[in-house]
């Protein structure tokens, strides 16, 4: 926490360029309202450029469209958000976990650790898991039996993983979220449902992050894929058999059903909801509250959230979306009429 | 995993009957493109009758009408899909689990354990705990005191289940869920929420699968209640003193309020929501993403979704939406000059 | 659970007056229908009066206006329903929990207990942390380092609570609720999303209760702030940087976008979603299903569900939805046709 950085030493980790005092020190990253006379700054938004002016802080990332915004020292660089995502993870690691395995956790004989793997207390690793480098499993964490956990991968406290799964490097899991649970597979027979076992399991690729509770189903018969790079926000569903191409992100409360493949570089909005059996190609944009029923095989943003009105507004409005037919039809007859009545 | 079944005897524990050679060994089932030599498959749909004539399996479940679209050894049967559920369970059978109980399980002296029960590690079996022979309690799960649990029931890791519910036979509860959580009864009193006691229990019947992350909650005064053979996905909200009939299934982020009655054999799709102190009729079945306002005394499909489209075309329609009162005036409007036209 | 009070013992503890027998002793407090003989019952919807006339219980808890209602001994309160949720808070208190350390609970040598903390079995208690007095912790719960928890909290079973949060004395957080997990701060570089390293905290006021599987996002630079008296619902998503303003309830499966600052003495609707970076005045309520993509400077009720109706009906409906701009532009056209005829 007390790890000072001239802004020079920051360049030459992150690149950019350095107007005024090279050797000034920062000590931390903060907002412009919030950042004190020790703390770097920065500007992602010119609408704040109000706040450039009065903020305290030591310094600032700016984009080089505003680099005379300020007299103080300044990193210039083309992407001042992503700059300011590295400089603040160089200033601020994943909190400390204790070395070694915690008391209380319970790890089977046959699980294999890499060096400097850490198991937080009553977390239970059972048998056959593999369990790369550096990896961090945290407080009451459950790892089922035979999965395979990438180095540097960060397991936060009650996570649970069920048994098979394949987890990449550097992956962050969050508290409460579930991977490998059953996908809701059933036949109906005689009006009663059937279990259809869930033998696939989930694969993740590296650099993935997912959100706290959410829950990620396993394959019924081949395997649930997460590629590269995808983030998933909180209490999102991911059916048995979906694919979700890299660097796609997912906001929270979204659902993707069974067998639904995603493109990479897409964007789902909060509690967008999508088909099963259905193809979304590469940078797809849902938007919030959207539900889509049909593959998009074009890149483009989608929607069909409902506009809200005062509940006076609505109560008059909503009545009329049950007779949307009827009032086209009311229309067409209007204009045959005028039609006709041209012709006369 | 190396068990190996002919077809004679699949139907000497499934019926259906077999064409070509009874005494053809199978190892595994699996999907018409991923079977192998050893393996059985199944088709389930007319348009996939060209992966049956690629297919590498050794032999297939077909539907009658189909008996004759190949001619590798068949099982023929009136529902080749829930066929193929009943394979796939004798050939993969629930992850095993240790006998007895695990390390670091803590089970409180009072609770009776019935014959088999295996509870893995860390689990925590409160007081007066009551589980039936044969179920397992996966690592990190706790029930709570006063609880009772079925025969063969599998809860797996990191489930709670608070005080005095109870579970039946063969439930199969998915990691994260929680069952009997306080309901969301508040009485309002000079603008502060007054926290209503929730004392009734949750009552969960015979054959029940309730997914991850799901939550169930405890009644108000009386119980909250899930009839025999309810299926119940992924991050689903059941609120206070829900009834929900024998054989229903709901589909995954769906949220049921306080009080509402759902039929039996109905189904509700993925992000339904119904309103609370309604009842819906058997047989019901609700469309994804639709909010269910009103009781449904009639069985039948009922939606309310609204469809999506490209952003620039929803930017120009739903401007209409907070107006459609106005355009039926205006409708209406015209319709009544046109017919003043033609009464003159 | 056998204790006894009478008509007289009830309105010394919380006000109102008898009519009849104040010496009448009830046991507990049910429905008007399951009530038994020593049983008190409570009347909050005239509809309910011909339960009253039938009821079984010893006495009821009324409005002024129906003081004349029934012949049995009664209470008489301008609010008989949050005086039935005081009554019924006397007669059933939390469950029980276990004095002292529980076995299999690791409590980290650095942590602060106040008087009477009782820690359950296998809770995980980091680093640094601090709960007052009388504060409980249910089994497998884990509370991250440098967490402050407050008086008589109850914690129930597996929640988590990541490193240095802030929770207000008498909070109730269910089971599988996270609280402090990383909000969703990613910067977009060449494709990929950089993490941005979330280091506000949450925050939490006094009387706060949140419910099972619900997730409170700590910020990104500053704090994620819940105000006194806020209930949450299961299964909510907070996103960080959010400020819920006191005595705020929301229900199920609703979702807060990134540093929305919803008012005080507001009620959100199950499933309604609140957009990012908006502002939310006090005393507005959201129906359920509903998008708030906009702030709300004032206080009313807001809606923009679409109303259901059958299947059949929502095909030949909801077609003209993605033609509503067409359909308002040729009922203009029609206008302007009849008003030129007008005109000759």
């Amino acid at each position: 926490m007390s790890s000072h950085y001239t802004l020079a030493d920051l360049v030459l980790r992150f690149g950019g360029t350095v107007q005024g005092d090279a050797q000034t020190q920062v000590s931390q990253i903060a907002s412009l309202l919030q950042a004190d006379e020790q703390e770097l700054s920065f500007l992602t938004n010119e609408k704040l450029r109000g706040q450039l002016a009065s903020s305290r802080a030591a310094a600032f990332i700016l984009a080089p469209n505003m680099a005379d915004a300020t007299d103080k020292p300044r990193i210039i660089s083309a992407n001042p958000y992503a700059y300011f995502a590295r400089v603040s993870a160089l200033f601020n690691p994943p909190p400390e976990s204790e070395p070694g395995i915690g008391p209380g956790a319970i790890v089977h004989p046959t699980a294999q650790l890499g060096a400097d793997v850490r198991i937080a207390s009553n977390a239970v690793i059972e048998r056959d898991v593999v369990i790369g480098e550096g990896a961090r499993v945290g407080a009451g964490a459950v790892i089922g039996a035979g999965t395979v956990i990438g180095n540097q991968a960060l397991i936060y406290a009650n996570v649970t993983i069920y048994h098979r799964c394949v987890i990449g490097d550097r992956v962050i899991l969050h508290s409460g979220c579930v991977i490998g649970s059953d996908g809701f597979g059933l036949a109906l027979e005689a009006g009663r449902w059937i279990k259809i076992p869930q033998i696939g399991r989930v694969v993740i690729g590296d650099d993935v992050e997912i959100g706290a509770n959410t829950t990620v189903d396993r394959g019924a018969l081949d395997d649930t894929l997460i590629h590269d790079g995808v983030k998933l926000d909180n209490l999102i569903q991911i059916a048995h058999n979906v694919h979700i191409g890299a660097h796609t992100a997912i906001a929270a409360c979204a659902g993707i059903a069974g067998s639904a493949h995603i493109g990479a570089h897409c964007t789902l909005g909060g509690a967008s909801m999508i088909f099963g059996h259905i193809e979304i190609a590469d940078h797809v944009n849902i938007s919030t509250n959207t539900l889509i029923t049909k593959s998009l095989p074009k890149a483009g943003t989608y929607t069909s959230a409902t506009p809200f009105v005062e509940h006076s507004v609505w109560l008059k409005n909503s009545v009329h979306m049950r007779h949307l037919d009827s009032m086209a039809k009311r229309l067409r007859a209007l204009e045959k009429k005028l039609e006709a009545q041209e012709k006369d």
